[in-house]
């Protein structure tokens, strides 16, 4: 049997975002790796072994998973949403370059999947409907001041913003400090959209006012988006619609 | 009857990349539109009608899809990858800001699709695995200015970059210019990757240093992506794997 690692993604939560391609990965699967949450969505079935792991030993699941490849076994490393936006993709990878030679040579594939800032935008409009960036506010593994310097440079950019890993237990401050720094840059009150457990039964969406933003609305289930200084509300019924126009007029 | 407004993302091209929420849209619908070749993926079926039409017509394909809506029809607004990337969520919201008081109380839901960026990433590795941004090459809709802006600014902020429509018949020069600034701005050499027609049969992906790119290297079939400073090639038998860690130590 020739082993393979396949890093899929399982979309934000809900089954009916999880594509055919993983579909078909996890039916042909002898083994599932991944956090205790990701692997808790895998229906198990003879034949299948799940491997659930903390949060945090990203790095030893990858070559957890890439051992078991490399004894032939078909293993699937899940994450949610996208594996290439904040999550397992570059782990394994990192693995492999610093891992044993030959884990270089087997059958590895990434399967994209629906990342949480693009179904968050689904749910309240377009948002991200021009250019935009994507930051993880996480400083667990880069420096705060380069947070901040990207936060500066992506309102001077103009560019709509999307926020991964918002404010945690163990980092209650960073968001508060995120959002001083984005009230300077922009200078404006324009829409920040929370969408906590996007996609999911109890999903709920919030557009607040920039200046009115306070720093508990965000937690380790919500993914953050910001307008750019163009983006425009549609009042209506219910829930508003936001949405950034393709064109922009002036520099 | 009840009419509403779908405007469903159907991935970059490969139908295992379709959702299955969208297939479930696409199967209750009475009347697809979109833009000809995003039209043509869909099977007709007794009861339902297609409107394909040519592209740089979005709004009036938008106004006829609320129109159609309006009078009871099941309507799927059909975009390639995400409706929210580049694509008609924003145009169809545009529409209905501007457009019948009435049409703002439709039932209007955007379906998030696999957006181009996300399977080239996918396709080579993890070249998204850090911060990032995206960045529509065409000055169709805005200043080429702010485009250079842009450019320059997600450099200085050290993201990775994909950028979408680099370049085309009507638009020859832009992608070579876009280069010129992205050289000046990043000053190393570092992994450009082109996919095209990513997720397709006759999928390519190439890997080439910025500094040896040549302009005729993109087209309007290939989604463009760039590493950051700190991207990591790891060379194996056949295409390398390209990833950006998701650490970085210093500003």
């Amino acid at each position: 049997m020739t082993g393979w690692v396949v890093i899929a993604g399982l979309g934000p939560g809900n089954d009916a975002l999880v594509t055919p391609e993983v579909q078909d990965a996890l039916a042909e699967a002898t083994d599932i790796v991944g956090y205790i949450p990701y692997v808790a969505r895998i229906d198990p079935r003879e034949g299948l072994t799940l491997h659930a792991s903390d949060n945090r030993v990203e790095i030893d699941r990858s070559r957890h998973a890439l051992e078991m490849a490399s004894e032939g076994k078909r293993v699937v490393v899940v994450s949610s949403g996208d594996p290439g936006v904040f999550a397992m993709a570059a782990a394994v990878l990192e693995a492999v370059e610093h891992g044993a030679p030959a884990w270089r040579d087997l059958d590895i594939r990434v399967l994209p999947g629906i990342t949480a800032m693009l179904a968050a935008a689904a749910a309240c409009g377009a948002p991200l409907g021009h250019d935009f960036c994507a930051i993880n506010l996480s400083d667990n593994m880069k420096p705060w001041a380069l947070i901040e310097k990207r936060l500066r440079l992506a309102a001077e950019a103009d560019f709509a913003m999307a926020f991964y890993n918002p404010r945690s237990k163990s980092r209650p401050e960073g968001f508060g400090k995120a959002l001083k720094a984005l009230r300077d840059a922009c200078g404006d009150s324009r829409p920040m959209i929370f969408a906590r457990n996007v996609s999911r039964p109890d999903q709920t969406i919030r557009i607040v006012p920039l200046d009115e933003v306070t720093e508990d609305m965000a937690d380790m289930r919500t993914v953050v988006l910001l307008g750019s200084s163009t983006t425009r509300i549609i009042e209506r019924d219910g829930t508003p619609l936001v949405y950034t126009p393709r064109s922009v007029k002036d520099v």
